[in-house]
C-alpha cells in the first residue's frame, strides 16, 4: 500500500474537484501499468488488489492510454481478458469482474452499452439508466454516447426507445426527447423564461397533469442553467423544491420519472445518493446497479454524493457498501469511492 | 480564365464525386490566395471576378485555411472585411456579397446561421430551411450545426424550434424530432422492419393521417438506409412514389414539408431541383433562396441536381440562372454551379 500522501485527486474532466478517484502524482506509465496488469492477471485467481491499485487509480484519459499500451504489447484487448476471467470465474467474482470491465471502458463507450442493455426492458431500474445518461451527462458526453451507440448497434438511441414495445406513452415521449436533446452548455440564463417556465411547471403540478408537452419541452430543451433558475424561481414562489413537489403530487410512474430527470439535471448528486440507498437497501444488493451508480459518478460527484448520502440517510456510503458487499468487488468499490472525510 | 485541364474536381467531403466546384489541381497555398484577395478587396468597387475565381474555386478545408491565413496575415477577419462591403455597396452587389459570405464561411456555421434566422418565421420558404439543413445534411454535419448554433446562440436548435411561437403543432413536433436526431449513418437495413412501416406510412397517407406519431417516429428517427429501403417497399406495393402520393393526397401544410423531408432524406437532389425552380420562376428570382441552395449544395450534390432539373423542367439550371440573375452574383452562382455537360 502507497503512503496516503503520494495520492492527490488530479483534475480529470467535467467537475473532477468532486471526483473520489485518487490518483497518485506520479503514476507509472501505461507501458509498465499494462505489465503490471498483465502479471496481476496470470494464474488463476489473478491478483485482485493488484488490478485495483493500479487501474482505481487512474483517471478516464489514462485508462484509455493503459488499454492502447496492452493491446500494443500483448496483441490482445484488455478487455477480452477481463471478459475471459469473467466467463471462467465462480459467481462469487462475477460482480467483481464487471464493475472492472465497466470501470476499465471508455465512459461513452460503457455507457451506449448500459443505454443498450435498458432500452428494451420494463423494469423502472432500466429506465433511470436512459434518464441518467441523458440528463446527468454534460451534453457534449451524451453526444459521444450517442455518436458511439450508432456505430456499435448500427441504429440510434433515440431509434431504439422510440420504438422499444417495452415502454409505453407518455413516458416514451419524455425519454425519446431527453434522450435527443444536445443542449447549451455555457452559462446564460433569461430570468423572463425562468419565471414563465416556473409557473407553467407549477400549474402542470397543481392540475397533475404532468405529461403535458409544455412540460417535456421544458425539462427536454433547456439548458442546466436555465432549468437551475427556473426551479429556483419555483421555489421562491412556493416555499417547496420542485423534485418533492413531483414526487408528492403526482405518484405515477411518470412522476417518479420526471422527478428523476429533474434531480439528474440540476442536482445529480441527491439522486445518486437516493439510488445508492436503494441498490444497498434492496433484498440483498442490486450489485448492477450499485455498480453502475459507483463507476459513472466516481470521477464527477462522488464527493458531492457522499456528502449528500450522509446529510440523508445519516450513514456513510463507505460504511453501507463495506457492510453489503463481497470481498474483491467491495475493494474495488472501496476504492472508487475513496476514504469519508 | 484558366485552361479546362487545370481544373479538376477533387474529393473534399460527403459525396464530391457530385461536386460542381472545380478545384485546380494545384491551387497556390493558403498564404498566396489571402494575399490576392486582399489586392481583390482594394478600391471601392471591389475585383469581384478575382474573388470569383479564388473562392468559388476552393474545397471548404481550403476555404478554412485561406481564412486562417488572412487573419494572420492582415489581422482582421476576412469575413468582416466582406461584410464591410455589402454595408457600404449599393443595392445592385448586395445579393454578391451576401453568397460570398455565404460560401466562405465554414459550412457548419453558415447552416447554423441560416436555421437561426429562420426559425422564429412562419413562411414555408424559412421552415424549409430547418428540413433541409436536419434531413438533406449528413447525421454528423447535423450534430456539427447543432454545436456551432449553440456556441453562437446561447441555446440549442431543438429548444428554439420548441418554442417557436410561428410554429403550430404537429409541424412543430414533427420539426423538433428532425432536429433533435443523430441518425445511424452506415448501410444496414431491416427488411422486416422496412415492410412493416411502409405497411404504416401507407395506411396514415390513405386516412390523410400523416401527423400521427408514427409517421413522424419513422422519419425522424430511421437511417437514411432504412428509410430508403422502406420507401423502395412502398413502391414496390403501390407502384407510386411515396413523396408524390403524400403530396396528391394531403395538400395540407404539413403534408408539403413531410414530403420535403421525405425527399431531403432519401433524394435531395429532386428537392433541390425544385427549390431552384420555384426560386427562379418567382415573381422577379428568390436570390436568398438561390443563393442557399447553390451555396449549400455545390460541393454536395449539385451535379446529381442538374441532372434532375434537365430531365424534369426540360431546361439547364446555369441558363435559367443565367437569365435571372445580374452580373457580379450571376458570376458567382454560375462558378458554383459548373457548366452543363
Amino acid at each position: 500500500m502507497l503512503a496516503a500522501h503520494l495520492f492527490t485527486t488530479i483534475a480529470v474532466e467535467g467537475s473532477a474537484a468532486m471526483s473520489t478517484v485518487a490518483v497518485p502524482s506520479l503514476p507509472p506509465t501505461a507501458s509498465e501499468d499494462a505489465e503490471s496488469l498483465r502479471k496481476a492477471l496470470q494464474g488463476w485467481r489473478a491478483d485482485k488488489a493488484s488490478l485495483i491499485g493500479i487501474l482505481c487509480r487512474r483517471t478516464a484519459s489514462q485508462r484509455a492510454a493503459i488499454r492502447r499500451a496492452y493491446a500494443f504489447l500483448y496483441r490482445e484487448p484488455l478487455l477480452n481478458c477481463f471478459r475471459y476471467k469473467l466467463s471462467r470465474h465462480h459467481l462469487l467474482s462475477v460482480d467483481f469482474w464487471k464493475a472492472l470491465i465497466l470501470w476499465t471502458m471508455d465512459p461513452a463507450e460503457r455507457d451506449a452499452n448500459l443505454v443498450h442493455e435498458a432500452v428494451k426492458k420494463k423494469d423502472e431500474i432500466y429506465i433511470l439508466v436512459l434518464i441518467e445518461v441523458s440528463c446527468a451527462s454534460t451534453p457534449d458526453h451524451l453526444m459521444a454516447v450517442r455518436d458511439i451507440y450508432r456505430k456499435l448497434f448500427s441504429c440510434s438511441i433515440e431509434e431504439d426507445v422510440a420504438s422499444s414495445p417495452a415502454l409505453q406513452e407518455p413516458l416514451k415521449k419524455m425519454l425519446v426527447s431527453l434522450v435527443s436533446s444536445y443542449r447549451y452548455a455555457g452559462e446564460h440564463v433569461d430570468m423572463d423564461v425562468a419565471k414563465l417556465e416556473a409557473a407553467q411547471l407549477s400549474e402542470a403540478i397543481r392540475e397533475k397533469q404532468l405529461q403535458r408537452d409544455e412540460v417535456v419541452r421544458i425539462i427536454s430543451t433547456r439548458s442546466k442553467s436555465q432549468l437551475r433558475a427556473t426551479f429556483q424561481q419555483y421555489k421562491e414562489d412556493h416555499g417547496t423544491d420542485i423534485g418533492e413537489d413531483i414526487n408528492g403530487q403526482c405518484s405515477s410512474q411518470f412522476g417518479r420519472m420526471l422527478k428523476s430527470a429533474v434531480w439528474c439535471l440540476t442536482s445529480p448528486e441527491k439522486h445518486f445518493a437516493q439510488v445508492i440507498r436503494y441498490s444497498i437497501l434492496g433484498l440483498g444488493t442490486y450489485e448492477d446497479l450499485l455498480t453502475r451508480v459507483i463507476v459513472s459518478r466516481a470521477e464527477i460527484d462522488m464527493k458531492q454524493i457522499k456528502q449528500e448520502y450522509k446529510a440523508r440517510y445519516k450513514s456513510a456510503v463507505t460504511l453501507d457498501v463495506a457492510g453489503d458487499t463481497s470481498f474483491g468487488y467491495r475493494d474495488m468499490l472501496l476504492a472508487l469511492v475513496g476514504s469519508e472525510d
